[in-house]
């Protein structure tokens, strides 16, 4: 059977879906309960409460209660949270056996290896299609995923760099546990509260594309452990998580103070998009880069100092090369100069950034959940004309 | 620092964005040469091709070709293909050691365990992010993903049934080695001709979920293999892929031809939804369905009588009780019928599907990086108004 030959132009005759901008750019999808973006303010709030205050004032469980069971938690509730999630951070059995084996493929630190570990302690934790689970399961996952990620991440780490694994210490909380797995060593109450600061900052930042990866996959039915992994492997690509580390190949070249004009000016004049400024929503300074950079400085590390000569070079530079575009240092910036003050590794920048963000998509997966509509849009038909004629050349004929 | 009192109500203040409908439907969110589907037409196409002509005349390597090297191969570009492809069939070094402790972890069939073997089968390849390397050999990657996948199906299922794997045959065509593999003996010319009807059929089909997917996850600059396990997660949904081996619950739960009419009456009438029937797009016969009936009919299997009975009934019954709807056998019908009665067990169709549409996934890939902007949409924030006054009971305090 044969469409007809105007089939293309019948369907253009009904009603014309909406065409949306490249990268659903200023599309709003969705409504959300979790979280907000006011860029023009240079304001981001988790459930309504400011993030940064929440991130000055609070520890990563407070934000993490916030997030997946909806409110703050009181000091009661804290208490139980933390001891809750601290007993979920032991792999389920079946994964650590395997971890050598999928350290081996990848470099440390790579996203890569996480995906595929992730998406298999998902299946050793026993996830469903929440479809066909309660919704409280399906928050308990979310909890332990969450609670594990920080622990495959760093056995992750410690193999690929040739380490013997350590073991989560629930005594801990979830950025100084966090740091001892990597690093072997209990750590100091400077790095901790570093690392956490980081940690809180970047739990959740509207639909990013990880976020709504998340989103779009939840939306089939399917389990958490297809959303972690399609998350990661997000999280993964070069325009979104991948630029931290990048930051520091940036500062590297430039080398010395007295190379940050000349190197600086170089590479605007060029074209090159500079690492770690601007951002897509914020046209202001970005609210986590300012509370990053208080937090590098208390951690007198020799790279803050350099760090805020760059950054200050490169905004006034902007300013006069490309004026009118409001380009500032935005998290990627400091997040560096912090995460290896505090001892993390430059590899681990990007599987840090996962450690925080997996609550974030978890807690836009359980609203996904409650209210779901699979994501299933349209796409406009540019190429020949349907219904092409077959090429002469095309001898189909059966096997 | 805290937000101004009035943020919100700043933000709104400025131009709305759009809002789409929930699931993005009837928003057409990019361009497209690779398919489309004119749903009041039941017609669709791959690369302007009658999808359906070429499922009945060719060969699955001929639309592979044509989905990733953009045009049908002559006889001398099909042979040529259909060698290269089939010496990709082997998994990499790595891989084939760590699918039983895989397979353990999840039931035969299951999409849960495909995700991480391909997702680790993606790092053993070595797919880096496609900013980091060249298209070509970002295809040759997306060509050895498609070849290697049904390899990974078959052999998780024969690990998770207790028996040997069984290494692929390059001197089979793709359907019949993916038969061959799952069995582990060589299929007949009619079993091969169903499965390879079923599998170019179902190829592409517009931005449907799994596909969507894909595209968001590439356009973060990430490697196929977060592309392959994201999209694999997706299908694994209920919503999505999840539904050709229901079709077959229901055919088991009216059990016999006098009892369809009652159980679907009484389920219609209470509110059931009907596994087999209807679809968002289509709103006349499936073209698909259609030649799967042929098919079916070809094979004398006996469970088609049947299924013709119980299609009849539901169709005459769906026009009864809710006139109007329009509500004809989708897919999914008949494709259930087809796969088992070419001996393909039923907790395999799901992965079977991923083996057809991981072709459709990689061509619009290789579309999203030719150009790319990431999908970074936003959403409407509707909970409390931001920024909250912090509650008196959360007491911050450091650890």
């Amino acid at each position: 059977m044969s469409a007809p030959a105007n089939a293309v132009a019948s369907s253009a005759a009904t009603s014309e879906p909406y065409q949306a901008p490249a990268g659903l750019a200023d599309v709003s999808v969705a409504s959300t309960t979790v979280s907000d973006v006011l860029g023009r303010l240079g304001f981001y709030h988790y459930r309504g409460y400011n993030a940064v205050d929440i991130a000055r004032r609070g520890r990563f469980e407070d934000a993490w209660h916030l997030m997946l069971r909806g409110e703050l938690p009181t000091t009661e509730q804290r208490d139980a949270f933390t001891g809750e999630t601290s007993a979920l951070r032991q792999l389920p059995p079946g994964v650590g056996e395997l971890l050598p084996s999928i350290a081996r493929l990848s470099g440390p630190g790579s996203l890569e290896s996480v995906r595929t570990a992730v998406s298999l302690a998902a299946q050793a934790i026993g996830c469903k299609p929440w479809t066909d689970q309660s919704q409280d399961l399906t928050r308990a996952q979310a909890e332990q995923i969450s609670a594990i990620l920080p622990t495959l991440t760093a056995q992750l780490y410690r193999l690929a760099t040739g380490q013997e694994v350590v073991q989560p210490r629930a005594d801990l909380g979830y950025a100084a546990n966090y740091l001892y797995m990597i690093t072997g060593e209990e750590p100091g109450e400077r790095s901790t509260y570093a690392v956490e600061r980081y940690l809180m900052l970047t739990i959740d930042h509207g639909f990013n594309n990880s976020t709504f990866t998340s989103r779009v996959i939840a939306s089939s039915g399917a389990d958490l452990g297809a959303v972690i992994s399609g998350a990661i492997g997000a999280l993964s690509g070069p325009f979104h998580g991948g630029a931290p580390a990048r930051v520091f190949d940036m500062l590297d070249a430039i080398g010395s103070p007295d190379n940050a004009e000349p190197w600086l000016r170089h590479a605007i004049e060029h074209g090159e998009k500079l690492m770690g400024f601007g951002h897509r929503i914020y046209k202001t300074i970005d609210p986590r880069s300012q509370l990053l950079h208080e937090v590098a400085q208390e951690l007198h590390s020799e790279r803050v100092g350099f760090a805020e000569h760059v950054e200050k070079t490169a905004v006034a530079l902007l300013a006069e090369l490309k004026p009118g575009r409001e380009l500032y240092a935005n998290v990627e910036f400091y997040a560096g100069v912090v995460l290896e003050a505090a001892g993390l590794p430059r590899e681990m920048f990007s599987a840090t950034f996962a450690c925080s963000r997996v609550v974030g998509w978890m807690a836009n997966v359980l609203e996904q959940v409650r209210d779901n509509r699979i994501f299933r849009p349209l796409a406009r038909y540019v190429g020949p004309e349907a219904p092409r004629e077959f090429p002469a050349f095309w001898q189909p004929g059966q096997a």
